[in-house]
């Protein structure tokens, strides 16, 4: 997405402490602290404007979720939408994706979203896409064990090598759609960009991951 | 596909002995003596007309190839094809896909395809998917270690069904594509269903997996 300059950004989410956590490390090993109910953790990697990670805070009180996003001219427009929700069950982390074993220890998290991922198509970005082997890796870390992965993208070249990385790491391949909607899958809330996108036309893939214990 | 009765199909593949393998169980363990060359063993299960087989015993001298259809009025469509063929590297077999077991030891087989199969796409009917489990476990029973299964259809649910299938039987994707008539796929041969279903526009779904090492 094309970014803007937000000189105030830095500044909105430090006064914002009750919806964007700071000094993220001091939660390690203990997420519940911070959350006033003591429930299972989802996180969404690279969260955008937030629609999704807020509406999901609404329709599921009974989870955490923590919307992670690197860019802080955008988190700080999920930040309004968090903020509108009054929701206390959703947090934002501004940080990068590769740094979260720094933020989470093992079993921390149950749960992880990708949503409409960078592609990056070119061969020698591959290590950039949040689904490669490196990143797998990362989740792995910070998941509990039979932790799951949850996808979508409407970018038909990420979701091919995303199936064949999961396989080559040894992931479970648990649920897909190929046309997610038209398919038969319920409460699907969708992202910004999803809505944009499919109203072209264009086909939603997912995916359901698995790690597996080994 | 609609079957039409042909009372004279029984005759016709006896009567092509050097074509169509008759008790194959004799061949168990020792196919290469069958073929003239002593090389790779692929087979396609539901080889239909024989279009896929026959092209690719052309196309690939240095592999045999053995096309296994179920319905004799269809395999003698196949029959017509690789007499007019001329290749030696291509033999027909009129057996049950269920059944492989009985014709092939372990080893016999290099590679598997499967093109455009049955989607069978009723729950009730899970068990008669040439991708459900019991089938990947008679595949692996004649393959050699590291075999593989290269699979193509149209149909998307198959396909979606296919890939958990093959996940949760620990294969390895090694390689998809969810749009083969648009993909950088070189030397695709088609089906003669997969060309009259393509040229209406459908997306052709391939997919090659690889049993692991256990």
């Amino acid at each position: 997405m094309r970014l803007r300059n937000k000189p105030w950004a830095k500044d909105k989410l430090s006064d914002n402490p009750q919806y964007v956590v700071h000094e993220p490390e001091q939660y390690r090993g203990r997420w519940n602290e911070l959350f006033k109910q003591n429930q299972h953790l989802h996180i969404e990697i690279g969260t955008g404007k937030g629609r999704f990670i807020t509406e999901m805070a609404k329709a599921n009180p009974e989870i955490n979720y923590i919307g992670i996003e690197l860019q802080e001219s955008v988190i700080v427009s999920a930040l309004d939408r968090v903020i509108e929700a009054e929701v206390n069950n959703c947090k934002l982390m501004n940080v990068n994706a590769a740094e979260l074993g720094k933020y989470f220890a093992r079993g921390d998290v149950d749960r992880v979203y990708l949503n409409f991922s960078d592609p990056w198509p070119k061969t020698r970005h591959e290590k950039r896409r949040l689904t490669y082997k490196s990143f797998l890796s990362t989740y792995e870390e910070i998941l509990v064990p039979n932790g799951e992965i949850h996808f979508k993208t409407d970018n038909q070249g990420l979701f091919e090598y995303s199936l064949t990385s999961f396989s080559a790491y040894g992931l479970l391949l648990k649920y897909v759609s190929l046309d997610l909607h038209h398919s038969d899958f319920e409460g699907n809330i969708m992202t910004e960009y999803e809505e944009k996108f499919s109203s072209r036309g264009n086909r939603i893939y997912r995916a359901e991951v698995q790690y597996r214990t080994k």
